[in-house]
């Protein structure tokens, strides 16, 4: 079958026709976030209009908690004003073909483990840092939407009931430790302190800050030893829960490498019950940001998707 | 099928004849864990022969990191010494009748799943507090095994990163804050400053906690208000992970009622992302004492469990 896959975030909008597991003609626009969902929806349709030709289905991976089953965006951190908007039925009226949305991580996560890293295992937990921090399981080789379709927001799972407020409203969040402008932030405190080649930058960004710690910057290299700190606390809690036998870290920190890598084991062996009698591995994504397209083309496929 | 169900906790083997979901024969006897494994695998026999002859097959719930596919007990926190323990084969030996083990909780789940308050539902996340916090999964109409079959350990998973140490070396545990002993202990730290009814109990338990909470105890009921907000803290990050539709208290205080559920619903409202586009309950389990024997003797209904 041959699926426009969509990977919708709040900047851009990744499309591509999904062919046999290749991606042909990527394209990508941005959302207009700002301009509100009707802005948002006209590039949407921008995005899919010249893959329609070949296409024969529609699939759709959206940042933010999305009712698969009926098409609808609930609501959306990262588009404004997406509360209640029936995604399917629009897009269905204006195509006349199949469309099918999901949650842009379980996207992600369908598309690594059919064609990516994760490959082969029956019991996964992938998660994305980015903006955001979000999440996605895969238990006895079946994805896990929950009951509502929203299951797996590691990001708002709270590692510390005392902790500083999120953007979400709760405390102490995952999300609010490691999503990328605390990162950022956290650099910045500690180079007013340090010397650090980080202090060269006018901008700073997590991809900027893993470089550096690559090439030896100690204050790159603490600021990523306690993201590490961080996540390693957020695996252990769902190493704890799910026991997965692979936990793939995606988006653009997951390419640091050791100074990202080396601190979330440490933690994870540390703060795990029973950590020496399970068999896990955390690994790298591997098909960096084509995997929500590949996902997404997946809602097609009944035997990997249960949405 | 008539299966000999047992529960096999740190204080106590249950174990019964269950016949078409009816528990018959009910014995409890001493665990004696403090003899070490040879000394309860003594009272395990004697808990299960005067059963045998009516049974066809052996179903076990027992405390630990529990790998049912080869049978064994790798490691229990309330059974010392049990590293490595190969139950299945022992009492296959003994008893030449197919034996099958799995964690104590989840053979809880899948009593409380089959027959009690969860029945029908799809995805379900039922944990028991006692001395330890203990946890299992369904999604999607199936039991959460996870990759080595320890999945769903709730109580170890991290609330607060800075917390204070845990019985299991790791800091910050949700059990570190509503296992038995630190209910107690917080209660009695409470009523040396404060007047209480409590402080007429010689020996403090958190069911006598929980009756003076429902009198109206204005410290018991403090007590019982944190307890809440804690597991209100565990629950949230549980439904932000496996969004279930139903979420089941079970053990000892899961009988308090409103003054524990009220500081739970409260919490969980305030502290979850989405809470308003979720459908969710939390409700106390119904099964009792006898959930762990029913479920152990599902382990032989391949349509329910998976173990």
């Amino acid at each position: 079958m041959k699926i426009v896959g969509v990977d919708i975030g709040g900047t851009n909008i990744k499309s591509a026709l999904v062919v046999n597991g290749r991606v042909k003609g990527l394209k990508v626009i941005p959302t207009y976030s700002n301009r509100g969902p009707e802005g948002s929806i006209a590039q949407i349709i921008k995005a899919i209009e010249p893959l329609i030709k070949e296409g024969e289905g529609i699939g759709i991976g959206i940042a933010g908690l999305i009712d698969s089953k009926l098409g609808v965006v609930r609501t959306s951190p990262n588009l404004k004003g997406w509360n209640g908007i029936p995604l399917v039925k629009i897009l269905t009226r204006k195509f006349r073909m199949p469309v099918k949305i999901i949650n842009d991580v379980d996207a992600i996560c369908l598309g690594e483990w059919y064609y990516g890293v994760a490959r082969g295992y029956k019991n996964v937990f992938l998660f994305t840092i980015g903006t955001g921090v979000g999440g996605a399981a895969i238990c006895e080789g079946k994805l896990v939407l929950g009951a509502n379709g929203y299951a797996g927001e590691l990001g708002h799972t709270i590692i510390n009931f005392n902790g500083p407020k999120c953007a979400c409203g709760n405390y102490g969040c995952l999300e609010r430790y490691v999503g990328a402008r605390y990162i950022v932030r956290y650099a910045r405190r500690l180079i007013k302190k340090r010397a650090s080649r980080l202090s060269r930058y006018k901008e700073l960004s997590p991809a900027i800050i893993a470089q550096e710690a690559k090439r030896g910057d100690t204050v790159a290299k603490q600021v990523f030893a306690r993201v590490g700190f961080y996540l390693g606390i957020g695996i252990t809690n769902i190493i704890a829960l799910f026991d997965p036998d692979l936990i793939v870290i995606s988006g653009g920190i997951s390419r640091a490498g050791r100074v990202l890598f080396t601190p979330i084991r440490k933690t994870v062996q540390q703060r795990l019950l029973g950590e020496k009698f399970r068999h896990y591995k955390i690994v790298a994504s591997s098909l960096g940001d084509e995997a929500g397209i590949l996902g997404a083309s997946l809602l097609f496929n009944k035997k990997v998707c249960p949405a």
